[in-house]
């Protein structure tokens, strides 16, 4: 919370979207779904997909490069791999058809995949990690998006950060749940430094001089991030980019990139059933003493914690539903306004 | 190559660690394996985990921490994923038989799964990959470790290392493979920078005072490293762990840890078969584009060189096949001590 936020109640908050979805052309069903999706990524403290990302969604509704109306449909089966075309359809409608269908295939076979081509930008990734493990799945599900950091060695922007999600379900829905980018830093947060004056805690990109920078003002200047661990994440963002494009028949980072709009693509959905594997107490006495061991560790400094991957979106859901969920102000009047326009 | 190398033609180092592995206990079939593995992988630059290990490894065999006649064997089967039981065999023939098991999964179905628990260290994670690559499919392959990271926020190695692989297949073997530890620095590597008395490049682990050192020597009096992107590699060790130890129903980093000896380790083997996607020039094409993009790319620093994943690996290959492989001159004559013992 920041003074230039306010709490708004989640209700409230999926009431105004619902109504803006309305709005601009999407149907009953699907308006009240994307209300429910941006609502549950915000209440998880992820405005930067959730809330904040609402303005920017309907600018692309309005210049048709999400197509309202348009929705995934299966083009070819092979095995226990499906490949879905997303006929340029909301990111989120396409990413929850084919997540469901992840799952479905996992709980026939063990393990399925969806390969998604000609889809749009997601929202916030974990969304479709915390839907399998709601569902008893694990979950690996990965994107690629537009260029925004340079391959390692390399001046231009030519790979993306490309959010990769794991997740794992556990009892009571505490589930274990990873949504990572390929970047160090998301190019909102290290806005959000620039706007608080202050320097990132680590190198986040590069500047005009080509040296890494912990400036974020530098940084945005250039649009070129940093990947984690140097030429280690960008190799994996490299060959996710590789997964996606071939699985999917779709788009690599290279076509999206030449586009006006980041738009067509391409994404990977893998689950798993272990609920197969029969001992539901064993994978649960398995998981909690990883989660333990790594969880109950003396801290490296005084104040220092550790999480589990999902540990704290799952308290600021919590502590949101209760309190009401922090959104800044001017976010919060724009979104009004395009509820109402 | 430094002063303190000697080039051994590939040949006579198979012959070599033939002779070796059969002094120590190993079948003639075995041993020509173990052998010709061991050989590869330092062909193809990766000295640290083929020749270097070798006497580490015989370390393991005589202590009786690896079972010389120990094989895996399959557990149990849902669906399209199978579990099998090392039996504290060694690592890379425990992995060979997965891998190739995986492959065959993959060429029924589309995508197969293997999870084993109770092997030893596989030595190179990237074999496994360009295995499954030469048998025409993409691979998903990771481990757990002993406990060698703090988990972020944490001050005690907690997390392991966890190598992650991932191939692709190419052309003429041409082959993409990701081969990659959640730590920034290999402990050799560490140790390397230390021996030439330098500093790393980055920050690569701990010192005694908590804080982030690029000291080689402080940070192997603690044995304390890096994760890749700092809380974001913490995370993705986490999970892998959490994977690994669930699908295998074996140990996980908190059990090895507590062992003498790093062993019982768990490894999952994900193969997915892309030419029942039919069209196989559609995904060489597809898959060229992303290299060039990412690969033909002005440099950032003049002489800077961009790489796709596996390519210096291969380039490695070709020379040291031709002009003998370097290897450290001490390293060798203890190998040759072991084959004469």
């Amino acid at each position: 919370m920041t003074n230039n936020s306010i709490r708004i109640p989640s209700g409230q908050m999926q009431d105004v979207l619902h109504k803006l979805f309305l709005k601009h052309g999407f149907s009953e069903v699907k308006a009240r779904i994307l209300a429910k999706v941006h609502t549950e990524s915000t209440l998880d403290g992820v405005n930067s997909h959730g809330i904040n990302r609402v303005p920017l969604f309907i600018e692309y509704v309005e210049k048709g490069v999400v197509k309202v109306d348009a929705e995934a449909e299966l083009s070819e089966t092979f095995g226990n791999i499906e490949r879905w075309d997303g006929h340029l359809g909301p990111g989120i409608i396409n990413a929850l058809k084919c997540t469901n269908r992840a799952v479905e295939l996992a709980k026939l076979l063990g393990m399925g995949m969806v390969a998604l081509r000609n889809t749009n930008h997601w929202m916030r990734g974990g969304t479709y990690g915390w839907l399998a493990a709601d569902a008893a799945c694990i979950s690996i599900i990965f994107t690629n998006t537009k260029a925004n950091m340079p391959p390692w060695g390399g001046k231009d922007s030519r790979i993306g950060n490309n959010p990769f999600i794991v997740s794992i379900p556990r009892e009571e829905g505490h589930h274990v749940v990873l949504d990572m980018a390929m970047s160090q830093f998301a190019f909102g947060k290290i806005h959000d430094y620039k706007l608080r004056g202050e320097k990132l805690p680590y190198p986040g990109g590069w500047d005009e001089h080509n040296e890494l920078s912990d400036d974020p003002e530098k940084i945005l200047a250039n649009e070129r991030g940093l990947p984690i661990g140097y030429w280690k994440g960008s190799a994996l963002s490299m060959i996710l980019d590789m997964l996606v494009t071939l699985l999917s028949a779709g788009d690599s980072t290279r076509t999206i990139a030449a586009k006006e709009f980041e738009t067509g693509i391409s994404q990977v959905y893998l689950c798993i059933y272990p609920e197969i594997f029969s001992d539901r107490n064993l994978q649960e006495k398995l998981l909690d003493e990883i989660v333990e061991y790594t969880h109950d560790v003396e801290p490296m400094h005084p104040g220092d914690k550790t999480y589990y991957p999902g540990e704290r979106a799952w308290h600021n859901r919590a502590r949101n539903l209760k309190e009401g969920i922090p959104v800044n102000k001017e976010v919060w009047q724009r979104v009004i306004k395009l509820a109402e326009a």
